[in-house]
């Protein structure tokens, strides 16, 4: 939530935020008591919200009123939400009726949609009012209000949204005009179960500083600010970075989590992983034989699988980023397909001629990988050339895929990527490397 | 750059970036010729930076002026500092005498520091103004800014920022009162040189909608906006998460770069990991006795190595997005490194019990893996569990180290910390094997 606010205190917010990540949780609301009560104020608004939902659980009940009040209706919905079942209904009977009554109604909505992220306050004036008294009705209302505002609404009397107007186009208008006559009719609207990543896209494109959000009857039922995406960007990138590195999201400061539950965020993704590349014990089974007649192909393992590995990465990587900016969707698959077909082939030929150089012309490569070593080397190159052209076709699919089976795309990580292209880099490893040495070393 | 316009024509901005989507840059400037007035002053608005200079350069001279000056200065800036060096010139005579200045001030900046970001075009008012005058003065500058204006800049006579005062406060305040008693005196103010990615984080933390830059003798340049913030930080998120995969940063969107370019961003990376992956040959090289020995030790190496990859990448992407948010600094490596060496060892144990009992139970392990695969389950636990610890802390450590010798640490990226841990990995596996089969199958 924006207040107008800049700073006004002896500490900083970052200074007490540095301070404060150094500390445990308890420690965190013991050392929030002690604070004056400006910088308390400052830095209680500034917290994120499961902060504020331990301060205020920690307090006593007649403080706990105080810093609740302190809060938006729609920050206030957050920690009560972040609270247990049986904490919900004392911490709603601390607010006066009428915040109560629109914290209830924020709590029904899920916390990443429209109607969990927007803010029930907002600026209303209707269309007959003239533009001063539409200024002077503003003027009232802001002096209640807290959040900054950028827009106001014009709402007939059945509450449908009918124009929007802007606080300097108020001041521009001629006094005596009617609002209906100066207001903007063209609008951009959400409805109340728009997913926040979809906002912050729509706000982004739109150049839009804020946008209304109506329920199925065109009712209007609050406003969704820019301020508020600018947070929402950030956390959804943070969580689909983590998601991409192999780990589930932190949902915390990387500083701030324990590392308790950072191990639980991440043994399970790299236990499955770890299960899934077993696989690649099992099929090197199959090739025992090979590898025990010519040893020289094992060398080349790392290399090889490595390569499909690190293709794959790129591509899933690429297309997951374009699929949450919205730049490339589910119909876009067959083209991304192609795409990736064209840069693997590109990037295979580019690899596999390094990897031919490097083993034709590696300093007395007769002694160290055997007198047919010309055909070790084109095995080896050609192997290269099909697991990166393979790496980058399964990491430009498999989000797609993900996408389709409803999750979330950004699973598709770069080590997810790389455990299956091992598994079949192996394969493709081998038998190329059968089809060139056969009746040579194998 | 933000304008009160919400929407206004037959075709929504996102139509008709679809429709563009689709097309060669070529295609986009011819299709861009047949658009309606209204529609084409819609788009142009809307489009990237690098699109709206192609535009300007295909149209005849006259066109261009009109497209050119329809921009506000920081957008005129760096839609010019995407020409040639030829064309620039002639652009900047475009403009007329008053924003020409502007511009060239504004070219004078890095593209991505505060200098290069603001809007050099802001709302003043002296601090001995009343009230009263204030509003009416504001109007009289509102009517020639196209931006949407958040804060009412104090300057006194040396240009120096003595206060701020929101446009909501200007209006509740009581018209006699000085500016100077209603004003906010405590302020945030950032550098010409601030990097964005530093003012997105700082505009975040202080929930501020727009914040001053000042020279470094304290006289007010221009203003950053919150919106340029939500596409800063998009950026930066998508040119992370691009290293992050291992490749260049695209700068462009996934579908709409061409294949070349596409090739030219990702081949280099790939083909220096390759090369640095060429090391893992040389290094079997030394254990090529041991595979021939044992050619069971081969069968586990794409588990043992991958593993140490996987938990790396993961490593190295917490850390990096930690940093990039501000949440973890160069003087918290020791701490980030305690904590993923506590990690690093629990998540080690995890999988070599995993790798324990998958080599011990196997069915038919003794046919298998040979009499001493008791042994070789030891040797496999230990050795994925070193290499989990090592790729952890190796993920962890390397971000500090890119960061600290001035690169990003975003290039860290899963394959780059997975090739420097496959080689370690690979002299892991074969110390460990050595110990535990020495006499047995070695």
């Amino acid at each position: 939530m924006v207040t107008d606010e800049q700073s006004a205190s002896s500490l900083s917010r970052s200074e007490l935020r540095e301070i404060w990540s150094e500390l445990s949780a308890e420690e965190r609301v013991d050392d929030f008591k002690k604070l004056s009560a400006i910088d308390a104020a400052k830095f209680f608004a500034d917290l994120e919200t499961i902060d504020q939902a331990r301060i205020i659980l920690a307090l006593p009940i007649d403080e706990r009123r105080l810093w609740l009040r302190s809060l938006d209706p729609d920050d206030a919905a957050d920690v009560i939400q972040e609270t247990e079942e049986e904490e919900k209904q004392a911490l709603l009977e601390m607010l006066d009726a009428s915040m109560r009554s629109e914290v209830f109604a924020l709590l029904a909505y899920a916390e990443d949609e429209a109607g969990g992220v927007m803010n029930p306050r907002y600026v209303h004036v209707r269309p007959d009012m003239s533009v001063n008294e539409a200024i002077i009705y503003f003027r009232k209302q802001a002096r209640t209000q807290q959040e900054t505002i950028y827009y106001i609404y014009v709402l007939n009397n059945e509450q449908h949204l009918v124009g929007t107007i802007s606080m300097r186009e108020l001041l521009l208008a001629s006094p005596e005009q009617q609002v209906r006559d100066v207001m903007r009719t063209q609008l951009i609207t959400i409805s109340e179960n728009l997913d926040q990543e979809e906002i912050a896209n729509l706000l982004s494109e739109n150049s839009l500083l804020a946008v209304p959000v109506l329920d199925k009857d065109g009712r209007m039922k609050g406003v969704v600010t820019v301020d508020d995406v600018v947070d929402v960007v950030q956390e959804e990138a943070t969580e689909d970075i983590q998601k991409m590195g192999g780990s589930e999201s932190l949902d915390a400061p990387y500083l701030q989590i324990t590392v308790i539950e950072m191990i639980k965020k991440r043994v399970g993704w790299l236990s499955i992983l770890f299960i899934g590349e077993m696989v690649t014990a099992s099929t090197m089974q199959f090739y025992e034989a090979e590898i025990a007649k010519a040893v020289v192909l094992a060398l080349f393992l790392p290399l090889i699988i490595s390569s499909g590995g690190n293709a794959g990465s790129q591509a899933s990587t690429l297309v997951i980023r374009a699929m949450a900016l919205g730049e490339v969707r589910v119909k876009d698959c067959f083209r991304v397909i192609k795409r990736e077909f064209v840069t693997g082939v590109a990037l295979g030929s580019v690899l596999a001629l390094i990897g031919l150089l490097r083993v034709i012309f590696w300093p007395s490569a007769s002694t160290i990988y055997g007198k047919f070593f010309v055909s070790l080397g084109f095995a080896v190159s050609l192997s290269v050339f099909g697991v990166v052209l393979w790496g980058a076709l399964v990491g430009s699919f498999l989000p797609f895929v993900l996408k389709k089976v409803g999750w979330d795309p950004a699973s598709a990580s770069a080590p997810f990527v790389a455990t299956i292209v091992d598994i079949t880099g192996l394969i493709i490893y081998f038998t190329v490397a059968n089809i060139f040495l056969r009746g040579a070393v194998l």
